[in-house]
């Protein structure tokens, strides 16, 4: 007795997937369950790899399995393959334990030849649609079986109809058809030496092989590569019996959701067709019904199918996608899955179902993408809308928005201000564009990466932006951009899409963002249920109110660089870099304290009761002087126009200055604690300031902030040491100054390789460590962000190179796999050392999920993203107790 | 019974280092052979250890200890401290396992007191001397023991001499010298509230103390973590009986070598005085005699000393560094230590003493410093020379020059041909000025990195270049420059020390390279003993020759970008990359297949029958472009002064490519295999050229060269993958058209961080890996090479932050740490995949002995640095067999 290979559907269920693959174990568990599908049976992958194994022959006892529940699906049927009178006709569908759609082929109307057609044709009465049937299988046979060109089967076809004048396929006679397949058997003879096979036996073992060696097309073992799924695995074969919604005003088909897809309301929701095959409501060639209506046409087994659909809700805790045909008063159930279904629906449903008492809080949170949650803070497209498309950029803030466009801040302030939609068009933006940016209801631009300062400070208030379109050509002279023919001028209605990095002509009609009650249980539910602590990214008190609303506990990263390119700092910062002499320094950074500890006090003020996490001053020096190709434009033209000796003088000396400053490559040049430990005077300034806010807000509250000191980019545990020494110094010289104790941790950015790999060392001058994934991730790989997004990063996307992209998602075996070394290390040396991360992966719910995994403490993300971290990491704790089950 | 704290001179050896300190162990060495030390003991390490766990206190037993070995000394002197007759007086000096010199503290001349003074003055005949060494240990012990301010002593001798009306401490008299010893004790009792202890064992016992503690020292503290020196080993206590040869003529002093330590001839070499004590003899106030006159002087003593000096050398197995003193006509000898040597003395040691028997080869390669080596193969500035530097650079290319000053290349061509010696001083070198390089003496740079054009180039070709000497002020058009009010005008003769980055006005005096017998016999040696392989990074036939002489073992890396940046290549690699269609850019590289087949023929000539690893193309393609800021005032000078349209038209081309292209950090932007990807007809012309010109050198020679393949920057195995099927398939079509068939490898470069911990995925497509730890380093550590040099790299050198170049010596722990993770990763996947090193570590003699611990084949680096990384090799196979002793 060899292994058993072939399961009836009544021998399967639902947990049989690695054996019986997606689509079998369902059609089994419907069967298990009462409902009504059409008989089959299962071959199971194990009987695929046993295949390969044979070198592409059945194994051992296969065929006398096979012919054995053949013969038991024609006892249940009462039908017969390839039987004159009453023919059975089967499909022989693939099916593996991850769905693979379209990979793997599938071969229908099997049973076929030239007695059973005609069995067919009197069963349906309907000889044009059996000889359709007929043609259609060896068209089928040929391409899947006998890999035969499709294109000659089509070219017969097309000869065909012009011979009868005719203009559809649907539009052939019988007659036509019946000659239709005498041709495709010729075809298939003169390819291939062998003649149509007319035995239904030998149809279905050829039918059967075909499948199974499809698990190894190029396409399909392209796509697993792509998707992570193993070659090893194999795929099911399903042979089921083929059921006919044509057989008259007693049969139909159709397509149905147990609840509204759209708006997640409980009602039917679904569209059918009377004595109709079931690709005929999906062509749209005959207008379908609402499956509302069905009731009058066949109560009682419209009645069976509301039952059917209950019980699968019921039994898969979801809403389902069905399909289902009626074969001469008898309804079929063809398929469910879980339902796809828009965000506001997601949420709907999930609360629903809580309160229906259907499924847990927990089983709720497990089931709404965090994608979702997304869409929902944010103006969209309609799904519906009809637009114009003209260019497409970088998806730099999620959101949808229409306004007219302007090309400068001044004016997109001022129209704002009035009550404008303006949507500000820029080549790049800079500080300077500030209140223009909080006045408009987007940004385009077409220069810059996702780290651009439109990208990031859009982000930061939650509004869409496109940026790195490069295909535009903006003349802000004439005020205007020009795309591929197409002009858009001042004043003209633009719509932008920062979730795709759409930008549209004209305006197109938006879904407002709902953040209602629903979405609101969910991420409270999400919070009494994640372990892993959500922070935010904000650098303003009005960023902070806003992620403290959402749920954010504390804040995780706060940037200082901003602050310095404050319209009224920004000079006083220039003055301090260009200083000669260190009394000069020294003058301008005595100028900068007051506003830095103003700065300190608001978020502290917002914050209050909750840690925050301040990075001292980040950026090269560079970034805050001009650009050294516009300084070197601006001196040649003085000089050949004519300028005074004393301006000429001056612009050379900031040419100087900005020369020596530059860099070949910033990101990896003199910033974060290389300026500190460089120029001390600048750090402690920002020390001073951080501790002389804290010490206002105990005044003035009672109560110390929880302050938390973070010096970027340190490489070496030495840099750390010095710098915290700095740092403490500083801070106890401002208390001891004010007579009383604050509590303060140090700690530092792990955010450079060589951070992660001697975390041990580093740890040991460190309270706590915040994961920079954004710089790990272009070290790590050595990717500019700036120079790899909209190049080389988004071919690689496209080309299927690389799956996702790191700087959304956290690249597991290479970034990943450094900050597991840090944690083991420094937990290893400090066990109670604080763990985060800011980059921007923490608001990306699979590196959530990640972070959750590895054990780190909280992720911190840009405010809007907190719910969204905040659901994932529920997610990750559901999914280790394993409580997530979908149906897919 | 307790533990065994002290040891007598004649208990120990030197193989006792850990626990008797280096210097102690020596003296027992030396007393066990039978050499005259004066006599002593040893405290061991053991024993601080024990002082700084009891509290800063003896443990039990030492005092007792103590007291009765220095009652055996008293014996053995038949003297006794404080005896006002025959006083001993001693020395208490600190000796750690591992020197740390003058981090720690001494004592001189303990035992002197109000008594003893008394009958040292009798003993010696000079009272002026005896109270001199009694001032000296009073202010010796204040400072020491004490603690108290060196500054008051100081400032009490400055008054003493005012008084006396002299000008220097030896001019004043025995009564000056009393009044300060009263002095020097009011001092001490008037800081400490405690008398100066007249009790000798009393001084001992605190002195023994005051030594443990300046191991917990502050700067000896520093000294150690920046040595990685374990604060636990403790160092040991030498107390010794003090000899005098100040006693008259028949007493001395001197310091000798065994051999001439600045030619290695084997001869008599040292300085002596009679009548004097040691600091006499380093002080230079009297003139010293030769050594070779003292057989005249003192016959006897000198030939006990010759019989000692080999002796020793016999001993030690190399030459030794001795300090002796004669005390009435009584040799002692104070220390022996290996003699430091210039380069081609330590060559010649080396090469006799395998010739006279004395030492093994081994030995002998052990013996020289791969450093010295590096010095033998270039000029280098006479260490007797004096000269004036004016500024100094980056040491971007070893070795030394003299020439004149010239401003351009083609001049520097024209007099270099004309037989002048020329310094080409610019502000940057580009490929347009090789011709005036290949000329010239050397290359100054006032820009540029070590990496930059100047700096590369001039490795390669063995001439000294000082790159990026920013103090320098070039005026190109007035053909001179300035720095610190110093002009140096074109023709005006000028030095540069490439070895140091030193910049010299005037001439200066050189010693000429030396590659003699000598060098070559050591590594011919090395050779014979290392068992990795050297291979060079060559461009040209001509450094593959030169690399070939030195015994490189093949190419390791052969950068192709050099060949795209020659004079008459650059129009059309221009052209390539400017191209609009796929055929302009397919036309372009069609016309410069040929020239790189032909670089490549060349290059596998002259390599013939060694392996060659070429590298495909790996900088941006912008860098063959000119530079956007050039562009843009060319563009901004056009409008203003009225240049034709088209010109301007063209000219806004240029700059619209150059700045779509211009990436903000070109080091982690689109270059190596994203190049490749993007633009697979770049490497299929590369591939073919190779493979084309494999064929035509197996056709002309009967065999094939051995063709490496290397893809650079891979970060994704799938990189890789796709990049190897390109390469094997225009490989195999070429060997096709020919119809023959020629083996080849397929590699890549780790050189991401990525790549190194995903190596297993990545081995799996690759039959080598070669480690680029230049951009290893770069990424891990997060230092742009080209802005951290001269930069904050420098900085964090010269504060001590860092010890070491990471682009010099590779950085263990963090690069390290990734080069082991992808040997051991890549070796479990593929265990016969080759591995290299071709960074410029592979050059450098700490990196090159990691890179043989962790099990590499081979390392790659620079002709003039193939014999260095020979003797690195050998050296680092001696180590592991423990065959390497020095006694330094």
């Amino acid at each position: 007795m060899g292994k058993k290979y072939v399961y009836d559907f009544s021998e399967g269920s639902m947990d049989m997937k690695p054996l019986l693959g997606g689509k079998g174990a369902n059609l089994c568990e419907m069967t298990k369950l009462g409902i009504p599908v059409p008989s089959g049976f299962v071959i199971s992958t194990e009987a695929c790899i046993a295949f390969g194994k044979a070198g592409n022959e059945f194994p051992d006892g296969l065929q006398e399995e096979v012919a054995e529940h053949l013969a038991g699906l024609e006892e249940r049927t009462g039908k017969s393959l390839g039987d004159p009178d009453n023919p059975l006709l089967v499909s022989v569908r693939s099916g593996a334990m991850f769905s693979m759609p379209g990979m793997m082929d599938t071969v229908l109307n099997l049973g076929l030849n030239n007695d059973s057609v005609l069995g067919l044709a009197a069963m349906t009465g309907d000889e044009r649609f059996a000889f359709d049937a007929y043609r259609r299988f060896i068209q089928m046979f040929g391409k899947v079986v006998k890999e035969v060109d499709g294109q000659m089967f089509e070219d017969a076809i097309t000869a065909r109809r012009e011979k009868a004048g005719v203009q559809f396929d649907n539009e052939l006679s019988a007659t036509d058809l019946k000659q239709l397949v005498s041709e495709f058997k010729k075809i298939l003879r003169d390819e291939t030496g062998e003649s149509f096979p007319e035995d239904p036996p030998v149809q279905l073992e050829m039918a059967i092989k075909a499948v199974f060696q499809s698990w190894g097309n190029p396409r399909a073992v392209t796509y697993r590569r792509h998707y992570n799924i193993s070659d090893d695995l194999g795929t099911a074969v399903n042979v089921q019996q083929m059921v006919f919604g044509n057989m008259g005003d007693d049969s139909g088909t159709g397509v149905a959701f147990t609840r509204n897809p759209s708006t997640g309301d409980k009602e039917i929701f679904g569209d059918y067709l009377i004595n109709a095959q079931g690709e005929d409501v999906v062509a749209g060639i005959r207008k379908t019904r609402k499956l509302s209506e069905m009731g009058e046409d066949m109560p009682q087994v419209f009645e069976e199918l509301i039952g059917v659909m209950q019980k699968l809700e019921q039994h898969y805790r979801d809403m389902e996608d069905i399909e289902f045909t009626i074969e001469k008063g008898k309804l079929y159930m063809l398929q469910t899955r879980d339902g796809k279904r828009t965000a506001a629906a997601a949420v709907k449903i999930a609360v629903d179902m809580v309160e229906e008492g259907l499924i847990t809080r927990e089983e709720a949170v497990a089931k709404v993408d965090p994608a979702q949650l997304d869409q929902l803070m944010h103006p969209m497209i309609d799904p519906k809308a009809d637009y114009k498309q003209i260019a497409t950029g970088l998806n730099a803030s999620p959101g949808a928005a229409v306004g007219k466009a302007v090309f400068d801040a001044d004016t997109a302030a001022e129209q704002g201000k009035n009550g404008e939609a303006v949507i500000l068009v820029r080549w790049e933006t800079s500080p300077d564009d500030i209140h223009g940016l909080i006045e408009s209801e987007g940004v385009l631009t077409s220069h810059g990466g996702m780290t651009s300062h439109a990208a990031v400070v859009a982000r930061g208030m939650g509004k869409p932006a496109v940026c790195g379109a490069d295909q535009i050509n903006i003349d802000e002279k004439e005020r205007r951009f020009t795309v591929d023919g197409n002009v858009v001028k001042e004043g003209d209605i633009l719509s932008i899409d920062g979730t795709t990095g759409k930008v549209i002509m004209g305006a197109v009609d938006l879904v407002p963002p709902l953040i209602n009650e629903n979405f609101q249980a969910i991420v409270a539910w999400a919070d009494g249920i994640r372990t892993l602590g959500v922070r935010t990214n904000a650098d303003t008190p009005e960023d902070s109110s806003k992620a403290r609303e959402f749920g954010a506990e504390g804040i995780g990263l706060c940037r200082t660089e901003h602050m310095f390119m404050a319209e009224a700092r920004l000079p006083i910062v220039r003055k301090m870099i260009m200083s000669e002499s260190a009394d000069d320094r020294a003058e301008a950074l005595e100028k900068l304290l007051p506003m830095q500890q103003e700065d300190f006090e608001g978020i502290f003020e917002a914050m209050h009761g909750l840690p925050v996490t301040i990075r001292l001053l980040d950026p090269p020096l560079h970034e805050f002087l001009p650009d050294y190709a516009e300084v070197l434009v601006d001196l040649e033209r003085l000089k050949l126009s004519g300028g005074s000796r004393e301006d000429i003088e001056e612009k050379e000396g900031i040419a100087a200055r900005v020369r020596s400053l530059r860099e070949m490559n910033p990101m990896l040049g003199t910033r974060g604690c290389r300026l500190g430990i460089q120029w001390p005077e600048i750090y402690e300034m920002q020390v001073r300031a951080i501790m002389q806010a804290a010490v206002a807000i105990n005044a003035r509250r009672g109560d110390a902030p929880l302050v938390e000191i973070m010096i970027p980019l340190v490489a070496f545990a030495e840099e750390l040491r010095i710098l915290r020494e700095l740092t403490v110094r500083t801070c106890d010289a401002v208390l001891a100054d004010a007579g009383v104790g604050i509590d303060y941790l140090v700690g530092t950015m792990i955010e450079l390789p060589r951070a992660a790999l001697t975390a041990d060392e580093i740890s040991e001058y460190a309270d706590f460590f915040s994961f920079g994934t954004n710089d790990l991730t272009q070290t790590t790989l050595g990717f500019s962000r700036d120079d790899a997004e909209g190049k080389f990063l988004t071919y690689y996307l496209e080309e299927g190179i690389i799956r996702q992209n790191p700087f959304e998602t956290i690249d597991v075996d290479g970034v990943g796999k450094l900050v597991e070394t840090a944690v083991k290390l420094s937990r290893g040396k400090k066990s109670d050392i604080k763990l985060g991360v800011c980059g921007e992966h923490g608001g990306e719910a699979e590196s959530v999920k990640f972070c959750h995994g590895i054990g780190l403490d909280y992720v911190s993300c840009s405010p809007y993203r907190v719910p969204i971290a905040s659901l994932a990491a529920a997610q990750a704790v559901l999914e280790e107790k394993k409580m997530v089950y979908s149906n897919v």
